[in-house]
């Protein structure tokens, strides 16, 4: 991630320099948490807690926490100092999974990560896997609702953070988004269990939901829109990741959050996958050799359209160095008069226009592909973080062309009957940069089919193969694929997670 | 379409209620036409400027032209008084189509179209068909460049406008959408005739084309986009789309531009379709059985979260009537304090919120389905006109919600071998509100199949047959289909455009 940010402008974001303090979560009470082991979601082989990255898992209290050092791997890594050493060589660049002994991350997850080729001191990408049970929200009196004891809700999670200008945001992103999620769940704990349809106003009453709650017959209105219960679950998602990012502004000072992070987060709750995608990681499901894309990639180019309409109805987010449109090329001074191709933030279209003063300002989105960058500076478009980035020698904020949200895709597993082949794979830019779906596809292929299907360390093979794929062979360093192309010299994280077969979650 | 716009702003929709004056076209040059009959792209069965529907065709001066009445039907269809007076009947409700004598439609052309059932007092339905031709634009001495002399291009154009809340913006689009698109083709005449990729600078020198004007080598800049002819070509469409939505605003108190209308409008040019839609029209493409979606909708609901956005960036757009948040059922005074589902120009998801005193106005968006509406009063996000629509009993505007600009989807006729069966079918919301694609696409290969391959007017039998089957059997007026569900009470205009075959384009 970090070739995608000018590295001209990791200065101008805070960074004191001085070693982050304990950070705390004001925001996220530390409930108690049921081992999911009662709950009916419970995985057959399911570790104790297992991948609990940081020891920030659903069931620790967030002041025991908080401690991982910025350069620190996730902790279901097992690393020991020597092996947390080995896995920052920037030279070597060692493919790292969690050992094949010891816990097993939940559903037999496959897992590897390797670091950049020297882009940035650390590997800025973060990574968490999590079994986080939710308990429905406590009444006004502390304690669980009679209607809501022991029907908590469990939701397996899987989240990748690619930083960048810093590793901060993906770090605390990675201990802490899953549990705004369950905080935005509590409400939902009871609604989501009850067959019939979400109610669509409750009363204010603090608490659990309770059928008597329900304000008024709902037939009674002559119009009103259905509301499903995964729709509920994507609002909280949704949420969730507004309220980490917003964490993050207020905590920016004290805590040492630096930089920003792409986040691309799964959750598997009742029956279905919810994929949430905020920056440019990609999720696909590999099924029976079929390519179904999860997520849609957010860069200045997908987006480009929003980012125009936003500076063109907020001109003064421009200030006197952006114009909101787009021209193929910079426009020279002395092209002043001539006609040149734009496009606004209505037009898919080009067309020329006769340039003034105004166009020889910078443009708000300009390159293309990997180059592409919103005022000249970040090359992605949503993600969390990112409150201190300014333009390079201004004091212009970038944030508020930034989103913060996640599209939100589902995927209902219990719709096809998935064989031990069928998985979903999660992987930060640094894959897909040099790595097409198909090319993913075939190794997921090629190295399944090597292992017995009940072997539960198939899928971690098939993430190392992934990474080592993509980082390429050292060849003095330059980092060759094997067609002689430049692999990939990015931080690169890949999950793959199996839609059935053993350790699954059924 | 009348049915989605609410008929109690229809009076707020200036009309002095005089007969219209007669219109001036003062943006569009009377520029002279050739006749297409010289170009490679004339089609076999090209009849004389066929279709020109009111006059107003590309080789007539436009003061000659825009004398129809606001009842008026396409010229096309050869209407006598009587006939026009049957059109127009709403207890009838007669099919209409051009006659099988005569000239035909470019291409063979199906078409037909019927009134509504009473909902509004003419045909708001406009159509066009017309073969346009382009010539470079001239050189300050008002003479052709030396190098476009005989080098103009040639496009094919149908265009279906569904007016609403009036005629007056579905005729005037009708008579001059394609002129403003064949103005800002003139630019691109010969370079859209160059094999070598289009130059991204011009000198600012009036007149045609000419390498000469090309500003400096391109190789000299280290980055540039690549920009297609293609692209040009959308680019024209669109800023014609917004230059017919700018004419209608500075005419529409001189002209009695009344109400709005949805367009729906395909270029043939070049080899390639281009199917531009603003609103909730639709084209599909069946080709050897199968459907190829051409266009997509523009509804509150498609469009909510780029209405709920400029709302929540701009508003004063709301007034103090409404909210840009959106609720699944209205909010009633007496819920304040209590917890309703919302979404935001954020979320595709719902949560919950504890309902505030400012929730209590009317939502921008609000309803479901064809009962959708923005501001309580329009069905529809796309399209020309509707400059002088007003909220209800209220002065605050809605035309700034409203976008003028199309969604350009491109089909390139070169890459498929078509056979006389394969069709684009245009149809106003009338035909799809109560017809599927799927439908749609049995009903062309049962028309079809009873007709020889070489029958010109089998297109026309198409069209009629799904007019016929969206508006039902009268049943004592009560227009039932054969499952004796409503038929539409929509006007119904539909075109059914063959891709091979007799009357092709090749």
């Amino acid at each position: 991630m970090l070739n995608r940010v000018r590295s001209a402008v990791a200065h101008l974001v805070s960074s004191g320099g001085v070693p982050p303090p304990n950070p705390k979560s004001p925001d996220l009470p530390n409930t108690t948490s049921a081992p999911p082991a009662a709950l009916p979601e419970t995985p057959k082989s399911l570790p104790a807690r297992a991948g609990s990255g940081t020891g920030t898992g659903s069931g620790a209290p967030a002041k025991t926490v908080d401690t991982r050092a910025s350069s620190s791997r996730p902790t279901f890594l097992q690393l020991s100092p020597g092996g947390l050493r080995r896995a920052e060589d920037q030279a070597g660049r060692a493919v790292q999974s969690p050992p094949d002994t010891g816990r097993r991350l939940p559903w037999s997850t496959g897992y590897a990560e390797v670091i950049n080729a020297g882009k940035s001191r650390h590997n800025e990408d973060q990574a968490c896997c999590e079994v986080v049970y939710v308990e429905g929200r406590r009444s006004a009196t502390g304690t669980p609702k009679e209607a809501s004891r022991g029907q908590g809700l469990c939701f397996y999670y899987w989240g990748l953070f690619d930083g960048h200008a810093g590793g901060g945001a993906a770090d605390m992103a990675s201990r802490l988004l899953h549990r705004h999620i369950r905080e935005q769940l509590k409400d939902l704990v009871e609604i989501l269990q009850d067959p019939c349809p979400p109610p669509l106003c409750l009363s204010s009453s603090p608490g659990a939901y309770n059928p008597s709650h329900l304000v008024g017959p709902q037939s009674c209105w002559s119009s009103q829109k259905e509301v499903t219960h995964e729709s509920l679950v994507v609002g909280a998602i949704e949420n969730a990741f507004q309220l980490m990012d917003e964490q993050m502004a207020r905590e920016r000072r004290g805590h040492q959050v630096d930089g920003g992070c792409c986040a691309l987060v799964v959750l598997y709750l009742l029956g279905k996958l919810y994929v949430a995608n905020a920056g440019d990681s990609r999720a696909i499901i590999v099924r029976n050799g079929e390519i179904i894309p999860m997520s849609r990639e957010f860069t200045p180019e997908t987006e480009r359209q929003r980012l125009q309409l936003l500076g063109f109805l907020k001109p003064e987010l421009l200030g006197s160095e952006f114009t909101h449109l787009e021209f193929p090329r910079r426009v020279q001074p002395k092209e002043l008069g001539q006609r040149m191709l734009y496009r606004d933030q209505n037009m898919t279209g080009w067309a020329y226009k006769k340039i003034e003063v105004e166009d020889l300002r910078f443009p708000l989105v300009c390159g293309e592909g990997k180059k592409a960058r919103v005022m000249a500076t970040i090359g992605v478009t949503r993600g969390l973080g990112d409150h201190n980035l300014k333009v390079c020698s201004s004091t212009l904020p970038i944030k508020p062309f930034l989103s913060c949200f996640p599209e939100v895709q589902v995927y209902d597993l219990t719709q096809y009957e998935h064989c031990p082949d069928d998985v979903l794979v999660l992987g930060t830019d640094g894959l897909w940069d040099v790595t097409s779906d198909h090319e993913v596809a075939a190794t997921v292929d090629r190295v399944l089919s090597t292992y017995e299907p009940n072997d539960s360390s198939r899928y971690t093979a098939v993430a190392q193969a992934l990474v080592l794929g993509a980082r390429g062979t050292p060849r003095d360093r330059g980092w060759r694929l094997p067609n002689n192309k430049l692999g990939s010299g990015d931080d690169i994280s890949v999950f793959v997670i199996p839609l059935g077969g053993p350790g699954s979650y059924s």
